[in-house]
């Protein structure tokens, strides 16, 4: 039920905001401890750090007072789990972030270190900062300020930050099973959005979905001289570059059959609400730094972000990088080419279509091998929720100005895990500005986005323990 | 003039095949010496290296009885340079090698480090072994040989051994040019080719051209997001796939416009000689290693190898290269390309259509460049000259087999340098086994080879010295 009248914000409680306001320079101390852990889940030579990184804030949460704080075992990497849960008759949320991070190449492009974070013109700069370590740290202090000030939360936290959301989220799906029980909630959570260009709050409203693969070509056993054997030995970087070249036209529709079959139209009114947003392509092509944007005609850019599936090759290897010149067949050719999915494509039946459409266009002269790296489904979240609509409500008040709903190409795979495994709606609310570099060199977080969305997470707190959800 | 009967073969002097016999252990301890120097000539890293090995050997023409030994300077690379001219009217032949050397990667495929050589099996193994600081050494030491024994050589030898061959010489047009009062002579003998399939004494007749190219590919300043921005941007490596294989088409047929204006079919007998060749295509297959051979329709495996020209990327890379997976649009994607030309193509037009092709195909939303890092035209020695035919003897007394002719489809730039800047004939005798993996991993010299073919090298300058060039 709910109470209030929507249309009248209301304000963050004066004692909470006091208490922000006191901790300032401890949170931020605090923030940049997190970064500092290089917590990357996809080298395995960062296994102690995800622990370590796990372990610090497993933690924070018993000493902010979360019951059962826990560093729960998965075949790869740890998942961090607690709950608060003294809110009797209030509802209980599920909150997720992950704490793992991209890796840092091009290492040579980042102006610091990405593990020695710092704070410059307004930003705090580093690996994590934005995704995901930065909103990880926002529920961190949010449920830290309601607690230190009243000594209770309005409703019910269930917490869930995870290890492998930068690796596709391998080992999640077992351990929702395995820890159904207690993941019981009226709502997940998720922080690892962003807002809309020109950092306007936004919430959003649908997720891309990920087919992640790798391709490998062998030749011959050895590299060998292009000179003796060019010309009579298939080159298996040549025949690599056929094989990505035919996977995409050049308008961008890529090739491989039933590729198209389960992407469905977005309904008129989505379609509508993506038209309405003040997106200006010119800002954007400059921020981007591109001489021109490409893609499928008959899109805008803001529908083939959110709307269509895409293909990306994420890296290709094969022969001789040096200076110089080397004149060689090279013996092996590799790339990680990865797809973002819409609407009901599986990834694991694409996944087949896509290997043997590889499989039969590679020249007999090579052998090629498809591997699946990783998977992850589309989904998207109804924006009539009560609770998108309390979550706009507290976006309008603290950050003083109207959300958007916008459409993330990016994939955040548990958020349909959430829906289809636990049966749970999923609200994504996040807090980084398009600019925020994730995955990029030199990632940041707008330090006042960090601020004010920890107020927002409290408010929203708030008016759910208050006004309920249903 | 020729006094003697060409269907006689002469025989080693007896003397210097006591010499050899003699000094067998301390060669191959010299030998091992020069290889274990890792003139790498592509890689600053080892610009000292490439210094020392022309001093090595500098001091060794000097030992040896040579006068004028002299480490000579380039822009580049130094060219070591000798001169051994008191056979007043006998011929005078200038001799070729190189003692720069291929960089060693993948380095993970040696069985042993590169720079370390041994003999195992009755072949010499280690970086150049082959390719071709052991033929390069088999000159020195047939000179040493002659000079022990006699005091003196049957004819007069310039020494012209170059640190850039396997960076197409670059340095050696000008140099050539500034030192053209010291290059007077009869005829060029280059020392860089091998046998034929089964180690079947050869000549070469043919060598093909080179161009060597750098494409590079550049999107956004920085990796960007692929999810995010997935379907929107250009990716610069499927851009540079797309490149790529717009180049050749599936047959190996290269689709650059004018690319084959100056293709001259090779004459009826050249390709009959082409066709008497014992060459045994399924070992040749087993040899290499690759499931099938490729290339163009309608011609053998040596006419493709000797007489078409050829496309083939020496490497690729872009992105994320890492275990696991990296969801990013890479900022950046390279490649290295190289031709190898045949008949009247030359690199420095094919350069220029090259480049307007590539540049012309290459998608708006990113920019591309395309770098020469390096041309050599191709070039043909006429089989009748008298130094051919007095190698062939050469070549069937030490080898005890009848030496054949052969197209090579490996490129040595300077032969057409020779020919068109110093107007002298060449002629190119070879001694590696075609299984010597050069440019590859573990790569070797026949023990046999290189001990026959000093025979072959003392003989050779006898038959020269005695019977003259013309």
């Amino acid at each position: 039920m709910s109470t209030s009248d929507p249309t009248l914000d209301p304000a963050l409680d004066p004692a909470v905001e006091a208490h922000l306001e006191a901790t300032r320079e401890a949170r931020l101390a605090s923030y940049l401890d997190l970064l500092r852990i290089p917590s990357i889940s996809t080298l395995a030579e960062h296994a102690g750090d995800m622990r370590r990184a796990a372990e610090w804030i497993a933690a924070e949460l018993t000493r902010i007072g979360f019951d059962h704080a826990e560093v729960s075992a998965t075949p790869w990497h740890p998942i961090v789990y607690a709950d608060w849960l003294h809110a009797a008759g209030a509802p209980t949320v599920l909150v997720y972030c992950h704490y793992d991070v991209q890796p840092v190449d091009p290492i040579e492009l980042w102006e610091t270190a990405p593990f020695e974070p710092f704070v410059r013109d307004g930003r705090v700069i580093g690996r994590g900062a934005a995704d995901d370590k930065g909103q990880l740290h926002m529920h961190l202090r949010a449920a830290e300020a309601l607690l230190a000030t009243r000594g209770r939360l309005p409703l019910n936290l269930r917490i869930v930050f995870e290890g492998e959301e930068e690796s596709t989220s391998v080992s999640m799906p077992g351990w929702l099973d395995a820890n159904r029980g207690r993941l019981g909630a009226d709502v997940v959570v998720i922080s690892d959005t962003g807002f809309f260009e020109g950092n306007i709050p936004a919430l959003t409203e649908s997720l891309r979905g990920i087919l992640y693969t790798q391709i490998d070509v062998s030749g011959p056993p050895a590299d060998l001289h292009s000179g003796t054997y060019g010309g009579n030995v298939e080159n298996p970087a040549n025949a690599l570059a056929r094989i990505i070249s035919e996977l995409k036209d050049r308008d961008g529709v890529i090739r491989v059959p039933g590729f198209y079959d389960d992407v469905i139209p977005v309904d008129p009114a989505a379609r509508a609400r993506l038209a309405a947003l003040p997106f200006d392509e010119a800002a954007y092509l400059e921020r981007i730094g591109v001489p021109a944007l490409a893609g499928e005609h008959g899109y805008t850019v803001l529908e083939r972000e959110g709307a269509r599936p895409t293909l990306d090759v994420n890296g290709i290897w094969g022969g001789f990088e040096g200076e110089g010149s080397k004149t060689i067949i090279p013996a092996l050719a590799h790339a990680k080419v990865s797809m973002r999915l819409v609407a009901r494509q599986d990834p694991l039946t694409l996944f087949e279509q896509f290997r043997d459409f590889v499989l039969r266009g590679a020249p007999p002269g090579v052998r090629v091998e498809v591997t699946r790296l990783g998977a992850g489904r589309p989904s998207a979240t109804p924006v009539d929720q009560p609770v998108v609509r309390a979550a706009t409500r507290a976006l309008r008040a603290t950050f003083g100005q109207e959300p958007v709903f916008k459409r993330n190409g990016g994939s955040i795979p548990v958020a349909e895990m959430f829906e289809r495994q636990l049966g749970l709606p999923v609200v994504l609310l996040g807090f980084t500005n398009p600019d925020d570099n994730a995955h990029s060199p030199n990632e940041s977080m707008v330090l006042a986005n960090y601020e004010i969305g920890i107020r927002t997470i409290c408010l929203l707190w708030d008016i759910l323990g208050r006004e309920g959800i249903d």
